[in-house]
């Protein structure tokens, strides 16, 4: 299969992941549209995710950047030996999203080198990823900071 | 109706109001199930709302804890002359949620009236609430600490 083949299927198969493992974030429209080691992108939509003022809900745009975490860390680290979690996130709304959105996040090779060292020596590590989330006219609309953990498992 | 009617009724529409307001919190199973001046609770089921690990997600967890700055607005402020935003929220996760969740808000008579005074002089109003999700054990799972805004419609 050529490049763009390779990502279709990794994305069609992070998809189905998500269906299966977290049922509510899937049926919240959540999409993830771009994964490599380090980065990740995601989707949601307008469309059954509006609040009280027509906007994009709170835990919607919570949903769509806390994922990336997850996601790219399964991409990017040995998800036979360890697995994500999540210790806090921090999230800031800087205006109304009244579109769908956009969020994006990436750990760059030295904070990935020192968690792959961490993980392998201590058999967890910590890291801090910040997602930005934009509307369809490339507005950030809110931002966010979160601490993850990777685990081996079984611990 | 004596009290309890009245609760019984002032939830179920508020309820009923989440359900046509922000349908993505109703179909997440977030219900509150308290409220009055000041002060709220809202469940959440573990049941369609678990993640890779089979405990609560993240997001629902957001979700249950970030409703109650509006839903306290609404019992606490004019809603005839204002609306409550959310400007930012920390999350942190203390331990996994294994069962359904509990979260539970309060504002103090002093924070009310500052929050009730500057709403009415300035047309809006800032204020912090800090919010404890626990299981069903009584351990606490989750805090949150959010800033919310009330503002004058139209602003």
């Amino acid at each position: 299969m050529g490049d763009t083949q390779d990502q279709m299927s990794l994305l069609d198969s992070v998809n189905a992941g998500i269906e299966l493992a977290i049922p509510v974030a899937h049926r919240m429209g959540i999409r993830i549209v771009e994964l490599g080691e380090g980065y990740a992108a995601g989707i949601a939509p307008l469309e059954g995710n509006t609040n009280h003022l027509g906007t994009l809900y709170a835990a919607t745009l919570f949903g769509v950047a806390e994922i990336l975490g997850g996601v790219i860390s399964v991409a990017t680290f040995d998800s036979s030996k360890f697995y994500p979690t999540v210790k806090d996130v921090q999230i800031r709304f800087r205006r109304p999203a009244k579109t769908a959105v956009r969020a994006t996040a990436s750990l760059d090779p030295d904070a990935i080198a020192r968690i792959k060292a961490e993980a392998e020596t201590n058999g967890k590590s910590e890291f801090e990823l910040e997602a930005q989330i934009s509307d369809e006219t490339g507005e950030i609309v809110a931002t966010t900071r979160g601490t993850y953990q990777l685990r081996r498992h079984g611990s």
